[in-house]
């Protein structure tokens, strides 16, 4: 399981962000040293130690996923996967570098919260990782720790304006952490619902009897999510600072983004596979499976995903991230029969992200190129990774998929490698599989073998983001 | 002059749509074979014929511009550069290729009007080639013709709302070509302004003796420009096929194409280096000197000026192009003395649009990337030349630009190249300037010569708009 | 059948545009003398030689209804009710105003069709009647000639966008009129559909064997009635006029009504009970009966009537019109069958507008005051007959009706007083009916009898829009 | 002082919101008994103890006033205008009815501070009165009250977004008295401002020094005004109610009315004569004058007033009022030298607003109609007051105003009647001005004299909120 020096990748097709080409890579060191058209003089000068054979596959880089919570407390529990199960889960299904969620504790500082997370991480993770930084607790001292955080490479914040008692941050804390932000280069990320709303809300239907998971779905409004992804953008627009605006599932808080972006906002935004590829009717699948899909914000109604797939092709939204976030059904979901606000919020999806949007390209909803960019190039772009992850090119790490477009497969709880009971997809086919997967250089899944190791993933500190605006 | 077989052009930065790479270049057979990162083994591995220091320069893709009109007849003289003086010009400005503007004659075949500006072209050029076609007749035999011309890569039709009883057609003569286009993969563009309206401004401004140039720009109203092109995005809509809106200048007429996009229509917007630096103050120039910036649309009050940079870098427009259209002042604009409509409608432009470009990035309004994107990359895609042209990449034609990022340059017609005795930006400081132009791997511009020959370019038949929509 | 001299209407409920008062009405001398608090002092004190009880009535003024067709020609036969028969029926239906569209015919002077009309109305009308001047040949002659109709009380003129080769101006010649309007003070209405590409669609329908009544509505779509109304409303606002959008049908020409008011742009719009109650459903129904719905705009499907209930809530359509021009089934719409475009196109509805608005009040879509602003005050105020006409308060015509809110009534060709032998609302129930009508203080009908005669209408010249923009 | 039995107002211009007439009116009892044509014989025989010649006067409806601020503590210190002093002042201006803010202390009952403001207004106003209901603390108590208070009379309930730890109200208690009020049919009214993020700038621009009276006017950012107009439109979307937003500003918050209001929703919106008249150029009047004019929201650069005129002309803005709570600049504005934030926050301008909208309407901005409208009709209806107040007709309380259109006037502190030792328009000239003020029938300013006196107005229970929607 020693890497080799070098390796040539021949005969594929490359795709990135931005181009289609037949070309050799030649791999050296653990980065992408040379691209060459397949077939001429160049090429068939490459020479390596190793060569892989791509005929028939794309070539593609690792994706890259900006949005996880593997070990993280929610609820009285901890999501399933840590960071050796959920990051090789992620190699599996082509992902090979996430950036995980550090949280602060409340009332302690950043820096506790951040050594925490460095602590579960070290030596377990089958790829790269980096991490952003939950502020439970916007106040002067955590104010100054963000500059220093930013400066040694953890660049982004996540506040929220939902889970009031929990996360939840007032509206004067969110606009000094946006100032901050906009004076250090760290951009915001903010989970957007009206939680305060939603307290009413849920108390309401608890107090009327509606326990089941669905109705999770109801009272997180749409609405009100929209409220909150405007209100943010307003802030950050006073404030001066860019915003990215996580798990956008609703159509109307999409069209505060495009508003937004028509003025000319820094303004951005992920969505997740789960919202344009499940709905509500999830939610209200019976004998409590609907627990299975809770997370916040909610699924929603099938007429929302239409909108999520417009934007994601006009760049209204950049980046799809999976928010895995997986808990049991047994023991875990559980919890929250009787009443689905006691249901851990989140569910599994790092190994399922490149599948399944490689199947929005069989199905039309996005070209090749934009599949690359928004699972690799975007994320890697938009948090400081670029051009080190996020392509194929000379000078990247050499994290590269190979990836077989033409394969089935069947998504299931039975066959997938993340440490949870249930799959969210379990019985869709899908159209394309992954081949074949290195990680700087390291062939770390090969004939469905998982031929990594826990701690070849580096801790990789981040840029600023890197996004035009 | 003969091109060496193969040539590596070291040293430089490397800039496409999507990437920037310290990474060495090798060109063969007039195509990019490799490219390797910088001081790599597998860079010090590549050989040539030649080598070319790009150090402390860009090396970027050749410009494309898909909006020239060479040796053009309009009210009654031609644009003063044959194809020869033209894209030796272009060349000269780092564009090396251009897509003209084939006429059909009202009355006549698309065919004799495309076969008319082949033979205008044919040995003549400096930089590759290709043809859109001006459609003047819209009918039941020239629809017919339209399928032929996209077989044989013309794949790009012209139509106006302007120019009643010249180039107009009405909204069912648009539509019936639309839907033709929907069908064979053809792409309408537009020439968008309510004609009939602007005609009725014009003779009521001429009756009141107001016949300066700067009234060009009062009769043709942004508001008539908007509307024209909110209507042939509806008739596009309706006809279910994309449209390519030429020229954009006014900001209302940017809101609808905002509008559109939002909506998820296949909607594009090109809009021109004097939309972007000039206004309707240099068309209020003393002494007739207003008519060098006649051109339809017109140059718009500056405050416009923000909506088109804006949209350049959100994406709602795609390409900048030249319209290069130039008429003499001497001879030729002052047909229109004492009559502003008989001002030849035209500018000169493409020698310099990928310099202002640059400017543009040195004044902050682009990104690097976003620079070659809407010179190069876009434009290829947009009319079927994309990967031969627009990028670096094995594979791609070797029509590379070393672009010096840091010398100074003043625009004038005393140094310029194009066959006008005027220029637009007379006196423009300028921050950058093409070092070295490639075209095919053939050095055609070099330490301040032309290196390069008429006939050198090729007709390059193009595919389909490749853009994603 | 003499007038008395004076009446006195007591206990029922006056209803006005903006107030509703249990109040008594003297009438004197055809016009409202004096309103009293019912009961009080002052109201004992009215004394007339008539007095008519109107407990549980309402109180409310004549219908003005602002756009009828009588006698009218069109494809090749003429409208089946004629001035007697039409306003016979209006005055049945508690509309004791109309507001006729006098033609131009292409070649002549307007004066020339508007002599013809008065000839056509005079002596026949059962009500008070006016004319629009419809324009078929905007030129310098005839633009002239607006000035002179304008002074004589004919303020309004109606182009067309669609009906290429019969009513259809271009944009030139609608621009044009619309700078005449702007300054002699006349409104310009529009007929807001793309009728090119309208025709384009027309022929390419028929040719696929596309023939019946439903294509109608299917080639006319909603987005080309939106794209011609976005265009007349940025004519009007180069020009410098007002324009009034007939029979708005589509929810996307409500759109652009919508956005040009918000901008504060002096912009109109019509629709007609057609499109508040009936749908594409009803042009699609079997055995050519759906024949009977042809008009144009064409029935738009049934999820169009959310936005024109909503736009007429929030006042930004303004008008309630019913678009008269019947032709009966058997010989006039029969001249289509087989071919959709050769149906006449128009819908009988003077008799139904007020109790089918009475029943929209029943549904909850409008409140009683807004029922009489857009039956009555309104068209009064658009078309410069108010105070005339339009509301009770002294001064005005006693142009009265006392309507019965609780009474149950089914709409039927076999009961209405039209000269048509179908209604588009057969079988349909309503709750409200026409008690008893007033014009100009004398009763025209009363207990189910028609007590007017032919003549007793009187041509009424009208001021210029008296809208507030 | 005893009001004769009844009174005939002869020869006026009768203006109401939807009517202009040349009638007679006949006061019986303190109500409008009847109105007649002027000159007709119905006119004639009205007969009254006094008559008054209304000759070349507008008649029109007394104004309501729906936002006052009598005797309000605020800062340490209270309005200066008490119940007798406003009110009166409101008189000599043409306001006959006033509705004024009862305030719930934090922590007691709703009932004890309407108590309190009974007891305040008991016996000292000059003219009618009401009281909406300030609500500091929302809990599940005063939710309970609030359906008490609206069954006696007392409709109308004010929360705020601003003022953290005074007034403010979090989103959730919002929230839920919005639910409360979609029950039992409360208004909500909003003073709609981003309190939390406002307080962070307030602390920073202190902190920089920035201690003049301009800084209130730069903290308190349009885009905040605007963010949370947004944010209680979704609020009472959600909760199934209507929503009035006071004091609107900012154009920024004016776009989301207006957008609310495209989609049908009931929001409502009021603003002030300060922010039609004045600008941030006032509050940055050196010497501290600048005070003069800090109320909040803050006065906006002038070009937020196009978007006031418009809306007030389109409906989208309903109500004019005040926002009457005046402080004198000698030993109330000014303990805020040093530290804007301490300025006492309001303005006088009860005795003012009639003729300031007269004055628009001789500037071109409303029509006389639009003009009973904002400052009548649309209050009373607005808040259940509606027809006994805000207009002419047979039954409603004879509160009218005899205005003389063409008197010439400056408004100056030297001689208004409000308690306060400066005005806010000192020096403006107006066209327009008061000549008589009846209030129930009781002529109360004459001549130049008050012939009124204190105790003469009632306290006047409100019906729910009539507006339609």
């Amino acid at each position: 399981m020693t890497a080799p020096e070098s390796t040539v990748i021949r005969g594929g097709l490359v795709i990135t962000a931005s181009d289609e080409l037949h070309a050799d890579v030649l791999v050296q060191g653990g980065r992408v040293a040379a691209l060459a058209a397949h077939r001429s003089a160049a090429a068939e000068a490459l020479t390596a130690e190793r060569t892989i054979d791509a005929t028939g596959r794309y070539v593609i880089p690792g994706g890259v996923d900006a949005h996880t919570h593997m070990d993280f407390p929610f609820g009285g529990t901890f999501s399933s996967d840590d960071f050796e199960t959920g990051t090789r889960a992620a190699a599996w299904g082509g992902t090979t570098t996430v950036v995980d969620f550090a949280v602060q504790t409340k009332g302690r500082a950043l820096r506790e919260g951040l050594d925490l997370w460095h602590a579960k991480a070290e030596g377990k993770c089958a790829v790269d990782y980096a991490f952003h930084m939950i502020m439970s607790d916007v106040n002067q001292s955590t104010l100054k720790e963000m500059d220093g955080l930013v400066e040694e490479g953890v660049t982004s914040f996540k506040l929220f304006t939902a889970y009031p008692g929990v996360f939840y941050s007032d509206d004067g804390q969110i606009f000094r952490a946006m100032q901050r932000a906009g004076l250090n280069g760290g951009l915001i990320m903010v989970h957007a619902e009206n939680g305060l709303a939603i307290d009413v809300l849920v108390e309401q239907a608890l107090q009327r009897g509606e326990t089941d998971p669905r109705h999770h779905g109801e009272v997180r409004k749409a609405l009100l999510e929209a409220e909150a992804t405007h209100r943010v953008i307003r802030l950050a627009q006073v404030a001066g600072a860019p915003v990215y605006v996580v798990h956008v599932s609703a159509q109307e808080a999409v069209a505060e983004l495009v508003r937004a972006r028509d003025e000319g906002l820094a303004v951005f935004g992920e969505t997740c596979p789960q919202y344009l590829f499940l709905s509500a009717d999830n939610l209200a699948e019976p004998d409590f499976e609907g627990a299975k899909y809770v997370c916040s914000t909610p699924l929603r109604p099938r007429e929302h995903q239409a909108a999520l797939w417009r934007s994601l092709r006009t760049g209204d939204l950049q980046v799809v991230s999976t928010d895995h976030c997986p808990f049991c059904f047994q023991g875990q979901k559980e919890l929250g029969r009787g009443d689905f606000s006691k249901i851990p919020n989140g569910m599994p999806g790092v190994e399922n992200r490149m599948d399944l949007l490689h199947q929005a390209v069989v199905d039309g909803h996005l070209t090749r190129r934009r599949w690359i960019e928004v699972a690799c190039a975007a994320p890697a772009r938009m948090f400081g990774l670029y051009p080190k992850k996020g392509t194929i090119a000379p000078g990247a790490d050499a994290d590269i998929v190979l990836y077989d477009p033409g394969a089935e497969q069947t998504i299931s709880a039975r066959t997938h490698h993340m440490n949870v009971d249930y799959s969210a997809y379990e019985g869709k086919r899908i159209t394309g599989r992954v081949d074949k997967v290195l990680s700087r250089g390291v062939v770390i899944v090969e004939d469905g073998q998982y031929t990594g190791r826990a701690g070849h993933g580096w801790y990789t500190p981040r840029a600023n983001c890197q996004y035009p605006y």
